[in-house]
């Protein structure tokens, strides 16, 4: 699991670094991801945030346009952006289409035996990347993790975050999400990712992978925040769903202070509508993390 | 001229939209750009920032990744973002080099008859873009114009500005650059620019198109700030050379409040380069803009 740097550019008095390295969990192929360090990374350990990204992106795409780099560097919070799926497994029909397969691994751990080698984001982002920073000695304090994420990214993270609670593991102290796919197991998007990935297909996902499941059972406090355009086609044509999440997560119980649901009036799918709250998303997260 | 809106996104309260029109200095082809309005341009016109992208780039890197819209939205300036060249002229030999042809006009009027109907960057950004903005009724208050740019476009930044200085049109206020190409008739890439472009080649350049050569004839008082980063390849390849430039302003008399060139240690040619300075650049604007 040695890390080879990619990259590497100096931003906001910090650095972006690229690294690839032979994923296990992904099967052996290479994966890469970027790792952001705050200036005061040279002096201290710092929290880390994980940015998942959504369907057809890569490692890039966050970093990039985000607009979060210039607020974490003035929090003092590291940012992980991993890529999205594995990339070259050579699964037959995986390069088909732009909302499954490559691109588009939806951080679950596939059960489907033809894709279970390779897919498996979910272990990827939860287990394997923290492992592989803290073997590299990276100045990363990981008993400050919080996820955030855009689309299949943001129910990447609410999925990560609630099962991590679920799990009494509390592996990360808060979650936010643009525009998430909020109940994927009752929109085209998630229905086509479970069915395919999942051998239990969508009873599977339920149990695992939809947030607005995962949050009707769960009884421990929570901090999410979730903007999502009124824009927004993907919204409108019903993929992501945040209404359930939220009618779920008033009838668990949870108020407006844990779970904070709000819908941005003429903003749309893409990233400047993230760029547009992607400083609020990094100050929500400071909160706790330095808390 | 008329405008066709070809998309549409809300960012910062404001809105970045995408328009295409059939343009006459590009000898008819279509011609993309993107005008960002801030928030405030409802109420009321609003001054303009014209940023130049480089080499390879389009009408959205800028927009996507300069990390710009926000403190315009802030400082209620529009910003407008034009393409790097025309767009399928069909010249044998404008796509085979990415540093020459498509994506690479250099904001100059070619006079080599093989690209003198199409390569006319520098109308197109002075003249042929406000018009159409006028003529479309836009709410851009035209007596308040000032420039930026990138590389190439920190290159056609510069000239464009100090052109009109020069010729008494003062119809920018003040000009800004990310590592531009300073002195371009002494690197390659001017060089190889000039010599297809133009049909007195260096020669012809040297009287136009080269911001050291220009400055240094040049008596009315400037606005200039530059950025460079110490750890750009194309700075240490010598392809900018800013120092030049630097050298010849001191030497017509101008000091550091009116030309200001800063190197900024470890920075290399990158949007994480430009994001870091962006606010800067737009604040330094917004005193002249809103003077």
């Amino acid at each position: 699991m040695s890390l080879e740097k990619v990259s590497s550019n100096k931003a906001f008095g910090g650095q972006l670094v690229k690294y690839k390295f032979k994923s296990e969990t992904l099967g052996g192929l290479n994966a890469n991801f970027n790792l952001y360090l705050p200036p005061s990374a040279t002096t201290s350990k710092v929290p880390i945030l994980t940015y998942l990204s959504g369907l057809t992106c890569t490692e890039d795409n966050g970093a990039q346009k985000g607009g979060f780099l210039g607020p974490a560097a003035q929090e003092g919070i590291a940012i992980l952006f991993p890529d999205t799926s594995p990339r070259g497994a050579g699964i037959e029909g995986e390069d088909d289409d732009w909302d499954f397969g490559t691109g588009a691994g939806f951080y679950l751990n596939a059960t489907n035996p033809k894709f279970a080698k390779h897919y498996n984001m979910f272990t990827h982002v939860t287990v394997e990347l923290p492992a592989v920073l803290a073997a590299a000695a990276l100045p990363i304090d990981f008993t400050r993790q919080s996820i955030f994420g855009h689309s299949m990214g943001g129910h990447g993270a609410l999925t990560l975050y609630l099962n991590s609670l679920y799990h009494g593991a509390k592996q990360y102290r808060s979650v936010s999400a643009f525009a998430p796919i909020s109940n994927p197991i009752n929109c085209p998007w998630g229905q086509k990712a479970f069915t395919g990935y999942l051998q239990g297909g969508i009873e599977e996902a339920k149990e695992k992978y939809d947030a607005t499941e995962l949050i009707k059972k769960l009884k421990s406090p929570v901090n999410i925040l979730v903007d999502y355009g009124t824009a927004d086609n993907f919204y409108i044509q019903g993929q992501l769903l945040p209404e359930n999440f939220l009618k779920a997560a008033r009838d668990a119980g949870y108020d407006e202070v844990q779970v904070r649901v709000r819908s941005q009036e003429g903003y749309d799918h893409s990233y400047y509508f993230i760029s547009t709250f992607g400083a609020d998303h990094i100050h929500f997260h400071s909160n706790f993390l330095k808390a």
